[in-house]
C-alpha cells in the first residue's frame, strides 16, 4: 500500500536496519504447534510435505553496535505473556542492546514461561557477548503451549552469525504470524546539522485492538535521545497511532512496542521538550502512522483499510471514542466487505459509544480514490446514488468522514472489513 | 432447541397469546427496502419472482381485552429509533392496551420518524377503538430509510380483523428479520389459588449486544401486578438475561422489551416485594432466560449457542464482565465455529476485560452434551486430548465453565460462534 506522508519526513528503505549501527537477522528454527488433534496433525504434516522447501522464519534478532537508550509500551491485558514480564524488568534502567523474538508460540499462560523467556535472553546474550539484562525478549503465537527452548538454542549460532546491516528482511519475516505482508517503514530527519534515521517493523493481523500497544513493533533510531524523552515520545505517539487500530476487538496478551536509540547520528542528545524533540516526535509519528495503517490494512482476512476521521468534535476524546466505535462495529465492517453504503450502522455504532454528542448535528460522508458522497446530514439520511456509493466502496482504502458539528477537535482510527477469510483463519486452524 | 427449566415453572404453548385475554395477529403489508442500487434491485426482483407465493409477515399487533399495567426497558443507544421515543411517552402512565410493530424498516434517523410512529399508533388505535396513547409502537429493520405509512394503513383492517387468541404464530413471524427461527416461550405459575400465565416473543439475530434491552421482546401476562412492580421485575430480569446476550457487539437503536399485565388471572394485585412478587419474578426469569438463549443460538449465521458460566468470583459484576468479555471475543467465537479448543483466547478475553481477578487462580473447563474437559488450572494450560475436545465442541450447545477461585458470586452470559454466514448475511445484502 502507498505510504502516507506526514510533514517533510522523507521515507527511506531498511526498516529496523535503516538507522546507522543496527544489524538484524531472522531464521527458521522449527517451532511448532503442539498438542493438536490427530486430524489437525495430519493436515499439518500434509502441508509440510507439500512445502518441503524453505520454511518461514520464526526467530529474529536485532543487535545494536553500541548501548542504546530504550523505551517500551506494553499490553494492558491482565494476562501478560512471560516475555512482557521479563522485558519490563530488563528495561527498568532505560537501556538495551539487542532484541530476540520468536513467532508461532506466545509463551503465555505457561508455568515455566518466565524461565523460558529468561533462557532466550541468556542464550542471545551469551552469543552476543552482552549482559542478559540488555536483551529485549518477545514472543507471539499460540497461547498456553509450552515453548520448547531447544530449537531456539540450536538456532542461535546461525542467527548471530547471519546478523547484518541489511538483515531487516529476514527479521521482518520471522515475526509474521497470520500477517500476509511485511510491515516496515523508515524516515529521515534533521536534528541540527545531523541527519538521523528512524525505522521500524511491526507484526500484527489478528487479536488487535486499541487501548494498548497493539501487536509487536520494534523501532530503531540513530538519533541521540535520553531514555526519559524516548519513553515520553513513544507513549505519546502510541496513543494516536497503534492505540487507534482495531482488527477484531481482541487485545493481545503479548503486545509490545519498543524503541532503541543508539545515538550514532551524533546530534546533541535530546533531553527536553524543545524543537529537537518535536522533530523526533514527528519522525516517530510518520513511522508509526504508516505501521498502524499497514496493520489495519493487513488485518486477518481484510480486503480493505477503513479510516474513520471524526472532526468538529467538542474534544479529542469524544472524537477518538466515536471513531473507534465505528471501526470496531462488526456490522459496519461486514457492510464494508460487501461495499454496501449501509450508513445506519455507522449511526448505530456512534450512538452506543460511550460519549456525549448531538445526534442531530451529525454529517457523514463516505470517500475513496473514486470520489465522495454524503449519506447523512443533521443526523438524518439524505438521498444518494447507490451505484456511486458502490463504486466508491469497492476501493481498497475507504474513508468514513464524520463531522459532529460541535467543536474543533478531531481524531482518526483505523480498521478493516470483516470477511469470510477472518472466520476461516480463526476457525479453521489454531493460530 | 430444548427449553431450559428454571425452578418449577411448567412451560406452556401460545407465546404472547398464552395468557388469558390477549389476541394477536401478523400480516404481510409489503414494506420494502428503498434506494437500493440497480444491481441489488434486480437481485431483489429476481428473489420476489422466485417466490411469488405468500410473503413473510412484516406487521404484527397484540391487543388486550382490557387495560393493562405496562412496563418497558429501552436501548441505551444515544441514536434512538422514533418508535422508542413515542412508546416512552405513551408508557409514562404505566398503562397500555395494544402493540403495533413492523419489521423491514427501523424508522430511525428519519426526519419524519416520530410523525410516522405516531401515525402507526393512531391508525391502530382508531381501528381498535382505543386511545393512541395506549398503543406501544416498535419498528425493526434498516436504519435511515423513510418508512412508508401507506402499506401499513392499507393493512390495518385485515390485521385487526384477524386478531385471535391463537394469533401468536402470525405475530411472531411478522417481527422476524434475519431470524431463522421463531422465538416464543410461556410458563404457568400460581399466585395464591390463581393460576397465572406469562408468555412472550422475541426477535433478534444481529446488532445484538449487552447493556440494553437487546432486540424486540413482547411479553404478556394475566397476572395482576402494579405498573411499578412490573417495571421493577422487568428491569431486574433484563439485567440477568437479555443484557447478558451478545451476538456481534452492536447495540441496536431500536431495542425494547415491554410487558403488559391485564390481571385476568384474578389474583390479588402484586403491589410489593413479598412472596407473590418472587413467584412472578421467577416466571419472568424462566421466560426471558429461554428467550435470551434462543436469541443467542439464532445469532446471525450462528451454528451453536455458547454459554459462559463464571463462578467463584469475588462479586457478580466481576463474573458478569468476564463472562461477557469471553462470549464477545471474535477470536474465541471463530474458534468455536472451528470446534478448536484454543483456550488461550478465553484467557486473553478474560485478561482484557475491565475487572480485577487473580490470573493464577483461574480454572477453565469446556463442556457439552458429549462430556467435559479441563483445559486450564491455576492460570496455566494442562494437557488434554484434542480429539476429546473436538468431540465436545462439535455439539450445538457449548458451555465454557470458568472458576475464578476467589469468591462465591457467579454469572452467565450467552453468545454464539462467528461464522462465514455472519459475514454473508451482513456483507451481501442490506439488512
Amino acid at each position: 500500500m502507498k505510504l502516507q506522508s506526514f510533514q517533510d519526513y522523507p521515507f527511506t528503505e531498511g526498516g529496523v536496519c535503516a538507522a546507522q549501527g543496527f544489524k538484524a537477522n531472522g531464521v527458521y528454527c522449527g517451532l511448532k504447534h503442539q498438542e493438536l488433534s490427530t486430524a489437525t496433525q495430519q493436515a499439518a504434516a500434509a502441508n509440510e510435505a507439500d512445502d518441503a522447501a524453505p520454511k518461514k522464519n520464526d526467530l529474529a534478532m536485532i543487535f545494536a553496535d553500541k548501548d542504546c537508550a530504550a523505551a517500551a509500551v506494553y499490553t494492558s491485558n491482565k494476562v501478560k505473556g512471560a516475555p512482557i514480564v521479563v522485558t519490563k524488568a530488563h528495561l527498568q534502567n532505560g537501556k538495551a542492546r539487542a532484541v530476540i523474538v520468536n513467532s508461532v508460540n506466545a509463551n503465555t499462560c505457561n508455568a515455566d514461561g518466565e524461565e523460558k523467556a529468561n533462557a532466550m535472553c541468556r542464550l542471545a546474550a551469551d552469543a552476543l557477548g552482552i549482559a542478559p539484562e540488555d536483551v529485549i525478549v518477545a514472543s507471539t503465537g499460540v497461547i498456553g503451549q509450552i515453548l520448547p527452548i531447544e530449537p531456539i538454542a540450536a538456532a542461535i549460532p546461525a542467527l548471530v552469525d547471519g546478523l547484518s546491516y541489511e538483515g531487516n528482511e529476514e527479521a521482518v519475516h520471522a515475526i509474521m504470524t497470520t500477517d500476509t505482508r511485511e510491515k516496515q517503514v523508515a524516515v529521515r530527519f534533521q536534528i541540527g546539522k545531523h541527519t538521523c534515521t528512524l525505522g521500524g517493523m511491526l507484526k500484527g493481523s489478528g487479536m488487535i485492538h486499541p487501548n494498548m500497544a497493539t501487536t509487536l513493533t520494534f523501532l530503531t533510531t540513530d538519533c541521540a535521545i535520553s531514555p526519559a524523552m524516548l519513553q515520553q515520545a513513544l507513549s505519546d505517539v502510541v496513543r494516536v497511532t497503534l492505540n487507534r487500530v482495531s482488527v477484531d476487538g481482541d487485545q493481545s496478551t503479548n503486545d509490545m512496542v519498543c524503541v532503541m536509540a543508539n545515538g550514532l547520528a551524533g546530534n546533541h542528545e535530546i533531553k527536553d521538550e524543545g524543537k529537537d524533540y518535536a522533530v523526533f516526535r514527528g519522525a516517530l509519528y510518520a513511522v508509526m502512522l504508516n505501521l498502524a495503517r499497514m496493520c489495519a490494512a493487513d488485518g486477518e482476512g481484510a480486503t480493505k483499510l477503513i479510516e474513520c476521521v471524526v472532526s468538529d468534535a467538542p474534544d479529542e476524546k469524544t472524537a477518538e471514542t466515536i471513531a473507534k466505535s465505528v471501526i470496531e462495529s462488526s456490522l459496519f465492517k461486514a457492510a464494508m466487505f460487501g461495499a454496501d453504503a449501509n450508513w445506519g450502522r455507522i449511526a448505530c455504532a456512534m450512538g452506543y459509544s460511550d460519549c456525549e454528542y448531538d445526534v442531530n448535528k451529525v454529517h457523514v460522508d463516505l470517500a475513496s480514490a473514486k470520489g465522495k458522497i454524503t449519506v447523512a446530514k443533521n443526523g438524518c439520511g439524505v438521498p444518494f446514488s447507490e451505484d456511486d456509493a458502490k463504486t466508491i466502496l469497492l476501493e481498497d482504502e475507504i474513508q468514513v468522514l464524520i463531522s459532529l458539528g460541535s467543536g474543533e477537535a478531531s481524531a482518526i482510527a483505523w480498521g478493516c472489513d470483516l470477511t469470510y477469510d477472518y472466520v476461516k483463519i480463526n476457525g479453521d486452524y489454531r493460530s
